[in-house]
């Protein structure tokens, strides 16, 4: 099996981790990683996908393609109190690191249309550039094999708001209209199965530090800030929501459990912007996605360690820290 | 102990349990009962209120008053296609069975304003009444010593719609309203306590059925067309919302844990009306409820059983049903 | 002619004006002041309706009732940015003034039963009080003769905000209730009636103060905070809503033109708080308002003018003003 | 002078008079036309511009680009109850009459960015494209040195609903994001300068037809089905906010007064979708747009009636109606 996939993403920490995942499954065939607004300034998510790039070792051989700095309706709002700048402080020399030419958006109506049911996307930021893709061409959503969306709670907790999960707080609109546009979706909420069934505690965390591989001290200081912020609302590891959903899609045998629901996000709400409303089956609407309900959490965590104990070497050396 | 309660209730199915605690656990001094839009046609839930009454032999014994015939802002919606008539074809000669002159929200703040700081109410309707009580009285909230609320869900599914319980979806401008009045308030919400801690399965029921006593047939007839639809909705078994609120108030060693939390209702969304934002303490915003959490279930199930146990005769005969 | 009417106030300024017509004008027969939160503090509006009573040298002859104080669902917010005291620092010894016991939504409910058909309520405040009354006697909207209201714009400027006047913004939510409840309503609108047609220019005002009576006195002093308030947002000239609104009750000869329009208040938008949208038959919605289009400008100025060359003396003398 | 332009147009009616001016005054100099949807069916539209081209003597001449065939975030509306076909029927050899391949928002975004500070475009239909390429690129809205759009109403009445204009109706989020991005904006709303400034009477449509041209033929035709649906709400002659857009931009001495604004686009409302809320000044919002207050309503129609009466020749036969 070989998977030919765009990854969309806000780079920061587990976006970190999911790239590596996307860059390193020999299952895996990434055709462009795509930098949409979202977590941190949109300039430092383009260097840290450069950095996880170089940390993968395949500095230079995946287009990264600029998307949109800023959700489509409302202004950008960060989430740097989560993240720091997203990689711990990590550095390099980016010399002859450029993005493409070609805009994000562009370049996945292309690459959809290309080989039409091939590619997959997986989404791990807010929904902008999918969202600017099927209103630019509306046959973007039938010329995918798959979309896998990271976002929303599956009437769960959020966690920018108690209302919503970041990724479809910082965009609703984009969100809403991604769930209203026919893509083959499949969803991977923050809660339950980010918040209750991806989360490395203390032991996990120690295990994969003791790998001693650049990969895992990569993983270790991406995920570092992730992990203060974490405890102080009360989660007792890190949370690996965006490896998870490209894991998921790469390793269909992590998924236990997965059930259609009608899935529609709020963009009118005083306290539910970007609330994820995910029907159950008995409300008369019909289907258009999957959401993930189980999935194999001893198993996810071990197909990332072994992941990160491969001794992969970057493409150029790290800088020290500031 | 002594508990001075006023019930405020939309009497169908589990309110006519809910009330027959009220009525016959010994720790209750039922003040009055307080009548309010919801579940079924307005009438007929005073009928209701009058059946459960005679059901618990007290038939003249509690005020009955009339409260709001409609939500605050918005049209009554009922759920009759959950709960029938509420009392499973029940019926009586009702001749003398007469409410109160007095208006519901005139009682309310009477009976609160008499001796501040002793009476409880406990609201297992639409909050309207206690809405317009405090609109109208603004000691009202600091009279009360409890407010035991049933409604909404804390961070979890709901029930009327995906995002929202049917007593805050009915009358949300009302249930806004109280959580901003300042007062003593306590939350059973439906999902998770509801939903996952008090649900009669058919093991339970059969449990109650062969009590054979005149209550344990009434809760049977009564429960009947809930346990009906729960089943077409995929919940096995009767859900006792209501009951399970007066029962916490009177039997505080049922409670197993409950938190502070800052509970919101929206009244904006175009997916999420009636929607209960409740904030765990993370998001910067002052906990103004306390929201059950987990419960004593069998406990629960444990006190109701022995209070349909007991051989009480109703106040006149039922009719047949029809 | 001799019509019955309670006026519903948040009295500071032009309603004071109103309520002098509705004290003085031979043809109105006032039952009750109620009093309604709105544009300065509460307790300052019961002041300035006792010394308006005062002013009319009627003071203890109507009865002042308390009714909400803050809107139904909303926080209070005030406009003493526009109205300062309310009364241009007049003040009185108000020894013996004293509000009746009896609640204003409960005074209304039972003045509109008492003779149906025959009371008119004029509301020139936030509409709390009269959706209140609505909420709890469903029978209130029909019991009376005329609902006349003060608020909203007709398709054109609101005040507050661009979208929305005063007394909607405050209190949208009841507004909402009050044009759904079956009232027999009337309104005057601030824009264009109020705003194009009922503005006292500096000839005008000189014109008033040159009657040299007690009443053009008080007049002047009332009414000089908006003058000056009114001059900073371009408009030249005092505002007189809430008197206008007792006029064409009371002189149904002032009303040039009216017509039926479907009237509904945004209670859920982020720019729109407020608004009114008044339909005037083209979009499919049944009218449920007369909404009042063209006055008789000058007639209203000298029905005002005349009313207050009257030489009436205050109840007591008015102190000297802080 | 000359003016380089891009009309943006969902091509009925008035945008096919709007395209006349744009394509027959010799101060346009039309780089394109950009198609969004809006009024009738996408590919109608595309029709009716090649119709308007052909009208126009100019088939092949300029290029047609074809953009958003929905809304950003909602379903697509149309106003075919208004418009009929948009044309009135007329008909004709399509052959090799294509658009190019170029998407809409690519060719704004590259037209803007060739020269900047050059283009001017002219919005009149919903504001998809607009806000697409601000999306896509940041610098689209600073590269232009005008951006006029027909939409909204000043503090006045809407058509589709009373609170909003079609145009910001249909896509009430482009139309937000568009008042946001930092365009030179200049809006010409529906109320009051064209409902009230720009609608041409039975004598002026007998002056138009009774000057014999083709051009006046054309414009005979496609105006007939508005004027019969204005007639129908009450409009006293056919409409043209589209129009007079266009001439506002190309002849500035049409204008008699604009004034600055803060404008922003409600979407969240429940009765208010689309509404423009435009603050005067007195707000504290800062002016992002200049509105028309007043043009010159004369001139206006002189300046069309001339166009139409040039000797223009079809560049192929017009079929007869079907
Ligand atoms: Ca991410
Ligand atoms: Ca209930
Ligand atoms: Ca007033
Ligand atoms: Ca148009």
């Amino acid at each position: 099996m070989n998977v030919p996939l765009v990854v969309d993403t806000d780079t920061a920490q587990d976006d970190c981790v999911a790239l590596l995942a996307a860059l390193l499954d020999p299952r895996a065939d990434l055709r462009a990683i795509t930098m949409v607004a979202g977590n941190v300034g949109f300039d430092r998510q383009v260097r840290n996908a450069f950095l996880t790039l170089n940390a993968a070792g395949r500095l230079g051989e995946v287009p990264v393609h600029l998307g949109c700095r800023r959700p489509l309706v409302r202004p950008w709002e960060s989430a740097e109190n989560v993240h720091g700048d997203g990689v711990g402080g990590l550095d390099m020399d980016l010399t002859g690191c450029a993005p493409e030419e070609e805009h994000a958006v562009d370049a996945l109506v292309r690459l959809a249309a290309q080989r039409p049911g091939e590619l997959s996307v997986v989404a791990i930021g807010p929904l902008t550039n999918i969202a600017m893709a099927a209103a630019k061409d509306p046959d973007f959503p039938r010329n995918l094999r798959a979309l896998y969306v990271m976002g929303g709670s599956n009437n769960g907790r959020g966690n920018i708001t108690a209302a919503a999960e970041f990724n479809f707080y910082v965009d609703p609109e984009a969100a809403k209209t991604v769930f209203a546009a026919g893509f083959p979706v499949t969803v991977v909420p923050w809660d339950p199965v980010t918040l209750r069934q991806a989360v490395f505690g203390t032991e996990r965390l120690a295990e994969i530090s003791a790998l001693g591989t650049p990969l895992a001290g990569f993983f270790t200081r991406v995920c570092a800030a992730t992990l203060e912020f974490d405890r102080r609302v009360g989660i007792e590891g890190t949370t690996h929501p965006d490896s998870l959903t490209v894991a998921l899609l790469l390793r269909p045998e992590l998924l236990r459990r997965a059930a259609g629901y009608h899935v529609d996000v709020e963009t009118a709400g005083e306290l539910t912007r970007g609330y994820a409303a995910m029907s159950w089956g008995v409300h008369g609407r019909a289907a258009n996605a999957a959401v993930v309900e189980e999935v194999d959490a001893a198993g996810f965590f071990g197909y990332l360690r072994d992941l990160l104990a491969r001794p992969v070497v970057p493409s150029r050396p790290f800088a020290a820290p500031r």
